[in-house]
């Protein structure tokens, strides 16, 4: 199976033309300011001198090519001549100052001209292979090819020195992401070499003494050094890193159809999606080492969660769904869409969260009070920059992008992975989808394709749902045989439910997540009041589906909150008293300013 | 109201005399032994040179104290010669190699002689308050007066230097104790100077810019300066510093009759008995500066509740107690006693935790997998020695001089505030109570006395009680009429109960405690399984009483487990299997191996 390129669909109603109105009209534009601001696009000029001010940090080149690659993509829907200005002035620069070999990088051109790829940590790969990715992306909205050229040439001098002579004081990528880069610079090229040197690295991760920089702080796992890649069982470390090799290693066992890297992929999948999730798709359980820790450790108030983990998981599931129609793959991709990514940036556009908590306490946050050495606790409020800012940019290219995930396509079938209001050109048709999901189940499909058969995915949440056609139910799609000009109507039965965690998840025993389709809810001290957290729902409580300023209906039920008392303990009772207890779509949450949140609730 | 000495108090069965047997036969050796092999005995003799291993460290002589301080209360129980020839030969070196002018600290004398007084931050204050009450233990249990009479020069020096001089670098103990101290001595001796130096201290706390020696980490909360005394109307800080003040305080605030200051006492007793305290009477809710936190802030997992700082709460409910018959101080000392205190030692007398979690969860405290940088969980198994060894000889001098707690007198009154089966000799005649208290909750009081009343303390968690007796019920007594010879029944009901946390107690929200009289209840692995966070109780649970290793009877009731799943997040159901849930006494837990514990469980 293929997914349907995004440049071949246009979203045209419903939540997610909303959403990317905002990416585009917004957010792209204050990312953009908060970068200039902060001399990031300065940067690439590659003037900076010692003893200046602002000098550009080793991940600078990474943040504006993810803006770039955001920005290509919003090309996409009309001529911008303000977006591309800004990166037809990026690329100027970055071409101008790249070196005879090739290289780029605004931070060891301006300060260790000498120290090319002897630091593995300083993501000198990282910030390559996002530049390669803007490139691609450039390239394939606007046909504009020299960025892609100068990347072309950044990678043929990284093969030099990492394949043919070895030259460099390390043997893989610290911060993984070139590896998938390097794939799509290979699609979009042609040029077979730069998958070959994407699977070199992917076959050598883990195997070399000279990667493992001992940095005194982090270990082989932090830095995805603790085995061959083929023998991976779990997903450890960093989480980011973890999931952009992951990506790479997918990309390679497709291309070559590797069948040991790929069960290595599928091991991963299940370790993380069965045992290091969060119930909105974020992963990373911790702030130490931005990293995975065990299973089943999903602590909820200091979750990391990284909106880029989110975004990576996101990337990651909709690989794995090429290989075969499989729902799980494209339930999980939804589960951090609806959750866990969207949550990363305010509901006007404007700010982010790098880490995306379950449960904010912010009265307890500042509990130290004795000393300067703070506990770290997630930040309450949503903020328009960070110094290490990877997550803002990520979210404009993931947002602008969305539509990558819609639509696949095999040799006899079309599928319908994701719901959204959009119409697609297909090779040998169209297709056009109506649809207000996820605020309702009722989808509408017209398709006009010599394609045999049309699977509509099933969501593992959905336990009853309607088709106006017979169909075969087979790993989480419905199969429709089509005559060549097909109207299907879908219906997806879309009751609020209540979702419990696995018991061996200590952190959120005895209580329960409110979820309607894909989207969890939560509770916020702003709608209900203090002391969220000994608010009870009703265990066969009814909902009632409210108008919202977040786009999809907030939910109103009965929540029992025990009657305040002046003791600290006092004999057990059930002196509750009843509230209307109104709940929020996650990703809404801390759009009104600092609050009580949380999403897994007790149950009466 | 004063209490009786214990020195005038036997503990002659039950509970207690257990207890107190095993910390005589085993604590009292095994401490020093201990405290032996790690030089801090030998470094008394101030022989340590530059360069040389084992330095003595700044608290060393405070352990060594406290110690003394135990083994003197022992000698009550009878001859003891080895502990005697211990507490002579330590003595002997203090004497020997105490400066002219009374000074003796084993690290400055042979590390910083030019340094003395100095250094707030270096516990030399701290140590010379507890070397004092060693020696007030020392001379009240033997009459044996050579130590006591080297303590009272080095008292003497320190007035001259803080208080007639004030030549010293700072104003106030960095470390409080040695303001209980000095009033100890002071009663000891009659020599009303050191009440003078002990007020002298606890009116300048707060007030000299001196004193905030800035270490860089912590702050004036931490070290007690954040304002004067008299002002405070909550515990801040470092947790033990704060309590043993407040010890302070109560002294200087019943010797002189300050009312100012006594209120300032209740205040702060109020805050933390009232929104600081663990359902164990442990306090201190972080590891981070050993400290009080804020309102409402009771991590489970990671609750510091040191041993030192249930104690210290123990000494000031107790002094509280002096001040008028409240029965909420005695429930305060009940509650620290069978719980956050007896939990610091290990069944068999040997072993010692510092940290007392209210839960552990060992599969999940070392999750930091990717980074040496650990986060910080209590240890799960007590140990033998700490480096910072505080607590074993606390604990042993606490238990040795438990007697203290049971009994008061004013002028036509005798209080019974503590049950423990015991005699004691009053001033005019005599008292026995016999009991299994709190195995249960039946009492025997014989007493031949002149007092005209008997005050008998009916604790905060009893609803219901019988006495053989006409009484009147006030502020937690109940008041008999006495005859000059008198048998008096007390039953106090003590059916298993569960018990709740304020609802601001977000850790606690949809848990309950069980407890049985003054006695809370926990669940451990090794009898109930795995994933003790999910287990929950049943709500009008019955509950059967069992014979246990642990002196007190343990609980089995039906407990309701999840059942096992495969899929990290499921549609919620009541699909739990009924188990048989064995609890035991709190204090028991971790005697038996590395395994989940959690006191606040599920109520089903």
């Amino acid at each position: 199976m293929k997914n349907i390129d995004f440049s071949d669909v246009n979203i045209t109603g419903g939540f997610w033309k909303k959403r990317q109105e905002v990416n585009r009209e917004v957010t792209a534009h204050a990312v953009y300011e908060r970068f200039r601001e902060t001399h990031r696009f300065a940067a690439l000029a590659c003037t900076w001198k010692e003893g200046e001010p602002d000098m550009p940090h080793i991940f600078w080149d990474s943040d504006v090519a993810k803006w770039i690659e955001g920005a290509a993509y919003i090309l996409k829907d009309g001529e911008n001549q303000a977006l591309t200005d800004i990166i037809e002035d990026a690329v100027d620069k970055i071409l101008k100052n790249s070196d005879e070999n090739g290289y780029f990088n605004s931070h060891f051109l301006v300060t260790r001209q000498n120290e090319h790829f002897t630091h593995r940590g300083q993501h000198e790969l990282y910030c390559a292979g996002h530049l390669m990715e803007a490139a691609v992306a450039y390239y394939n909205m606007t046909g504009r090819d020299r960025f892609l050229k100068a990347m072309c040439r950044y990678a043929d001098y990284i093969e030099k020195v990492f394949k043919i002579e070895k030259s460099a004081a390390f043997t893989t990528p610290g911060h993984p992401e070139l590896e998938l880069a390097l794939m799509r610079l290979y699609r979009a090229t042609g040029e077979k070499r730069y998958a070959e040197l994407s699977k070199y690295f992917i076959d050598e991760h883990g195997k070399h003494e000279n990667d493992r920089e001992d940095d005194g702080l982090f270990n082989e796992y932090y830095n995805q050094d603790e085995m061959p890649l083929r023998d991976r069982k779990t997903a450890e470390g960093h989480c980011v890193r973890a999931l952009y090799l992951l990506c790479g290693m997918a990309d390679v066992a497709k291309e070559y159809g590797d069948g040991e890297l790929l069960a290595a992929c599928r091991r991963c999948f299940d370790n993380i999606t069965g045992k290091r999730m969060y119930i909105t798709g974020g992963v990373g359980s911790t702030c130490v080492g931005e990293a995975f820790t065990l299973d089943y450790d999903l602590p909820n108030r200091t979750a990391y969660a990284e909106t880029c983990a989110a975004i990576a998981l996101a990337l990651f599931s909709g690989r794995m769904l090429e290989f075969g129609a499989e729902g799980r793959y494209a339930d999980v991709l939804e589960r951090a869409l609806y959750n866990g990514i969207l949550s990363g940036v305010s509901m006007d556009g404007r700010s982010f969260f790098y880490e995306n908590p379950l449960e904010v306490d912010p009265a307890f946050n500042d509990r130290n009070t004795s000393t300067v050495q703070k506990e770290h606790f997630p930040i309450t409020q949503r903020v328009e920059v960070f110094d290490c800012s990877c997550c803002p940019p990520n979210i404009l290219r993931f947002l602008a992008s969305v539509g990558n995930f819609l639509y696949g396509v095999d040799e006899d079938t079309l599928y319908i992975h994701q719901y959204m209001d959009s119409e697609a050109v297909l090779e040998d048709g169209t297709l056009a989808v109506r649809t207000a999901y996820p605020a309702d189940g009722k989808i509408l499909i017209s398709c006009r394709t010599a394609k045999a058969r049309l699977a509509v995915r099933i969501p593992g949440w959905c336990e009853s749902f309607r088709l106006n056609r017979p169909y075969e139910l087979k790993n989480g799609y419905a199969y429709v045989t089509l005559t060549g000009e097909d109207e299907i109507e879908v219906d997806l039965e879309m009751p609020v439910r209540l979702v419990r965690a696995n018991r061996r998840v200590h952190e959120d025993a005895g209580r329960v997540a409110v979820m309607r389709g894909p989207v969890v809810y939560c509770a916020e001290g702003v709608d209900n009041g203090p002391d969220i957290r000994s608010i009870a729902v009703a265990g066969d409580g009814q909902f009632a589906l409210l108008d919202s300023e977040f786009l999809l209906p907030a939910l109103r039920t009965v929540g029992y909150r025990p009657k305040e008392t002046e003791e600290l303990y006092v004999k057990d009772s059930d002196d509750y008293e009843e509230i209307p207890l109104t709940l929020i779509p996650y990703y809404a949450f801390a759009n009104r300013g600092t609050t009580e949140m949380a999403l897994w609730l007790l149950k009466k």
